[in-house]
């Protein structure tokens, strides 16, 4: 059982947590005994998809790429964790028929507002001047999944809460070993 | 030791059969314990790189994104086969300096006389055609590599002895188990 692999896809709004999730995530899983690898939106982009912009195209492109490698680490065993924004609904569910092992989408939720609020990039000020085209949640559209394995809402839970109704969902599809008595994670 | 990861990374012309041994090795090396990814040229295009052409700089693209993904294969304890033309040293170098695990460089040599000789799938004929431009070796430069670990001969050898020639590189390495007794690969 532990030596199976899984995609862990997140999906939201920019400045969501999406990263940081899997980021604290990934020790984690490694404790439990898993390979595991962060496709995170920017590295991807730099590494697979440079030249991509931030039109539909460009964006579901992208997301395929993503996909395919996501997929391709899956199905020999690995964690593959991807935290890109991934804002519409079809090209995720593309992705997820595409993929040869269990997929797990997690919706990281929170409002536009508290997002705005944090605004930990400057990006959400830098969008509303209209610096930056084309930005999520605030000049393109974002297409919150219908059925996610899991919902976190990160504008109101502790990233410990948040992480832990992740692992309790692998834990109960039998992804991954039950944490060992005594363990911290 | 046998869940150690690697890059066999194939160079060589078109045609000279880097795909047919790629396809050859898989089930042996999984009947041997591992976890076995092919990243074939054309499947990359498709699937990575899609828009790309075959300008140097395309080309040169192209052949790091194929690295990246292997990277992340072989570091996660699976065996990456690469068996792109990759027709430039400088950028098969900077791949296996980039490489966070094993990396087996083997070139598929073949005269391009007997290539041209067998062309199975038409397009030496074409490229001296001039139908088909940027072909290596007709028209774009094959750059051989000077020290690869492995080298085959694949228009003298039959496969059986190409194979064999890597096994038993790998073997001598600890990077896969020997054969078992009895076994037939």
């Amino acid at each position: 059982m532990t030596n199976q692999g899984f995609t862990i896809w997140f999906t939201g709004l920019s400045g969501s947590g999406k990263s940081t999730l899997a980021t604290y995530l990934m020790p984690i899983l490694k404790e439990r005994g898993k390979n595991v690898e962060i496709l995170d939106g920017d590295e991807v982009r730099e590494n697979l998809s440079k030249g991509l912009g931030f039109s539909k195209e460009d964006r579901d492109t992208n997301i395929r790429r993503i996909g395919f490698v996501a997929n391709m680490l899956a199905r020999n065993n690995c964690v593959a964790i991807t935290a890109a924004i991934s804002p519409y609904r079809e090209i995720r569910d593309e992705v997820r028929k595409k993929t040869q092992a269990a997929f797990v989408e997690v919706y990281v939720e929170a409002s536009l507002d508290i997002l705005e609020e944090r605004d930990t990039k400057g990006l959400y000020k830098k969008a509303r001047a209209g610096i930056i085209k084309n930005f999520t949640g605030v000049s393109d559209p974002y297409e919150a999944p219908e059925k996610p394995e899991v919902v976190v809402h990160t504008g109101t839970e502790s990233i410990e809460q948040s992480a832990a109704k992740i692992l309790a969902y692998l834990e109960t599809k039998g992804l991954i070993a039950p944490k060992k008595v005594g363990a911290k994670v």
